[in-house]
């Protein structure tokens, strides 16, 4: 019966899922979202704490233009060189968008109010702030705090599925 | 005795490995693949799951022409202006090949080859697989399913490693 | 009572940060960083793996010249062609090291020594190593040792929170 109980414990499902998100550009900004909105939608307790480059997805000014970088990611089909011109960004940016609407894809804005409604926390990284000189003001208003590493490790630390984005 | 066991318990190992493959270059395609071939070859139960730029490296047009990026790689040495020549990144890619090769390092289709001996189950993201338009037959036979995130998310949560590359 | 005594179990905070450092870049070389020496103040037992391009973080040659980059990152307000100037690079690196100067934020150096101080153990990746040709002296003394990916796995496999930077 012991054992039985044991084994039972060991594998207990992770209910929390804690993702950093570190980066400012378009295409990985979307996957910390869409994983937070179904970890939501699955019951899990969710929190992303966003920190470096990642402030931009919770910035007023910049969040709803925010890039998909056409250098630097071999894996988009075109010449280095091309990525290069001024405005590259924004043409593939708009291509790509065209097609996430086509297929219903909700914007940034859009997941983040819906992740927001399901429960998912907001953490801004309070040292990410003041290098970038950043106010409570500047942020959008799903934020729901500014924490530092400590709050962070924390959370992490309670047996949380844990990813740096 | 009992607390003896619950250290026993609380010190189980975790014999699972599940990672996050989100990049479509060939530097962020090794690291995935390598601890992945090294987890199953220690009887860890291993899942690739493949998503947005990492779709490339599963998928049959691209898998043996994933390129490094010269360019936004600072640690790279050359000067950002070199990465932008057309074709440099080839030029790149194929100098880190050649010295791969010497190493007797295995390309990435090889790899995939080792992996999937070991046991690693491939898992194709369906979201991404929409946005890129691609099919089912446009997968390599490796891939063992095409998921989404709850699955992803049911795989991480039960006591894995988890990774986002 | 037996009950109890599981959910304290299952309750119990994970201890131990093993963060994989892979990039070779400035901006991406901070964040494993403060999330060590935050740790170690808290008390957790933390690893850092370097591997692939963040082996630049370890080595005596790179660790004083980390750039930033500016393509490819879409979050910086510039165009990309701008980016591509040679020079370009260590003007926007200067730039933000000096506004990190003025938060008096330590240098990657003085980091590294903070964390070996706090007992942070710092690994280097024996295939990277072999890969970009490094011997044991071009590394800094902060490295604690040269281990591969198995020793990676049974450290991260022990209950740990597990990023990939």
């Amino acid at each position: 019966m012991q054992a039985l109980e044991e084994k039972t414990s060991s594998q207990q499902k992770r209910n929390r899922l804690v993702i950093i998100c570190s980066k400012g550009s378009l295409d990985m900004a979307y996957p910390p979202l869409m994983l937070a909105t179904t970890a939501a939608a699955m019951g899990m307790e969710v929190h992303l704490y966003f920190t470096f480059w990642g402030m931009n997805m919770i910035t007023k000014k910049t969040i709803e233009s925010l890039k998909i970088s056409p250098v630097g990611n071999p894996a988009l089909p075109m010449p280095n060189i091309l990525g290069m011109l001024p405005g590259m960004s924004s043409m593939v940016t708009s291509m790509m968008m065209k097609k996430m609407q086509k297929m219903n894809m909700p914007t940034i804005k859009e997941m983040i109010a819906t992740a927001k409604e399901g429960g998912v926390k907001f953490h801004a990284c309070s040292p990410s702030m003041n290098m970038m000189g950043l106010k409570e003001d500047d942020l959008i208003p799903e934020v729901d705090d500014i924490i530092g590493a400590t709050t962070y490790l924390d959370l992490a630390s309670e047996d949380a599925i844990t990813l740096f984005v």
